[in-house]
């Protein structure tokens, strides 16, 4: 028998897909541990993720370790140097911006993608699908993070080049995500860049099509 | 103030990942129609994904036309053919699997993502940071449509310009995934290639390290 889910529940789950939000360093607690078992349940839910063929195609590095933070940090200043000089007359708006908690959260995850050494079914024709597979893994983590009251922030100004030295990665594996894992003070009611006007909200409208373009 | 959810909240959103399958086209209930509501419920799902620099990139092309779902059959029928030489001994195995519900389920959605025409926040280091969005709102989609009751199928093995041409999608859109939606007859207790032993289940220690590799 499939579990049923009924109209409470349903309400409930869209309530966390809202409460969601990507967590940056002014809001974590820096010195409230996650526990191990926040941690290993956070990890768990990844795993649940669909993956295409069942290739479970993903990898997790879990690092708390100080200097390895120090040189991911050094990876993001340089890259959001670069970055803020993309966005014009908004450079100076870019730059007040707090963009990642690589130190302030306690737990950072680098979440990689490993290359098959044989076909994947399902992954045939679309090769991006493993990737897919490693992203869908972290929505999980973001969402079961949230449903633990536990912030998450995902940082992707980086260079994965400047990560994969520092994490010493194979050549087969590729950077999917790097994580900031945390206690929070509060989650935001809204995203950040929605309040400050970086960008508007989209309706669905605005993103649906009947039949075709 | 944030919404704090509690121990029993956060089990029954575990066993909502864990009760989430690939619904394929002999799961599939032909003649129950998703209502316009329920769809709405599940585009919404999508919308309250993560996205980077909040830049919400995706598309949503809605199909029910049953000479669109021949096309994409069809590319199905050809990229399937070609991808079951691929896995030698396992060839018969592969051929008999039912991997798609293109015509069984009685709506499918294109999701796209579309490229930014300026930089966006946050995808200046990592371009793939915009398809991730796109997944991220896949998966927010998967397990609402779950929490519903309503099975979910993404179909990867397609040639994705046959589908941009079914579609006539824009140059600057790229197809990120393919999706069949319908009510079940019951969802798989666990997944179908884990049932079959295509592939085994890792445990999480076999995709986690600590501080580097």
């Amino acid at each position: 028998m499939s579990i049923e889910f009924n109209a409470e529940q349903q309400s409930l789950f869209e309530s966390l897909l809202m409460a969601r939000r990507d967590v940056r360093g002014n809001h974590f607690l820096r010195d409230e541990p996650v526990t191990d078992d926040e941690l290993q349940r956070i990890l768990e839910a990844a795993i649940w993720a669909p993956s295409v063929g069942f290739s479970q195609p993903w990898k997790f590095v879990v690092i708390r370790n100080t200097h390895t933070k120090d040189k991911i940090a050094q990876s993001f200043k340089e890259e959001n140097e670069k970055a803020a000089h993309l966005f014009d007359e908004r450079q100076r708006e870019y730059q007040q911006l707090k963009l990642e908690g690589i130190h302030e959260s306690p737990i950072n995850i680098a979440v990689y993608y490993q290359s098959p050494q044989k076909p994947v079914l399902g992954q045939t024709s679309m090769q991006e699908m493993g990737e897919y597979s490693v992203v869908c893994a972290v929505q999980n983590m973001w969402l079961m993070a949230r449903a633990m009251n536990i912030g998450m922030g995902w940082v992707s100004i980086l260079n994965a080049n400047s990560v994969n030295q520092a994490l010493n990665t194979p050549a087969d594996h590729k950077l999917v995500a790097y994580l900031c894992i945390g206690k929070v003070d509060k989650f935001l009611e809204r995203p950040e860049l929605e309040d400050l006007k970086w960008e508007k909200r989209k309706s669905l409208e605005e993103s649906l099509m009947q039949e075709s373009f």
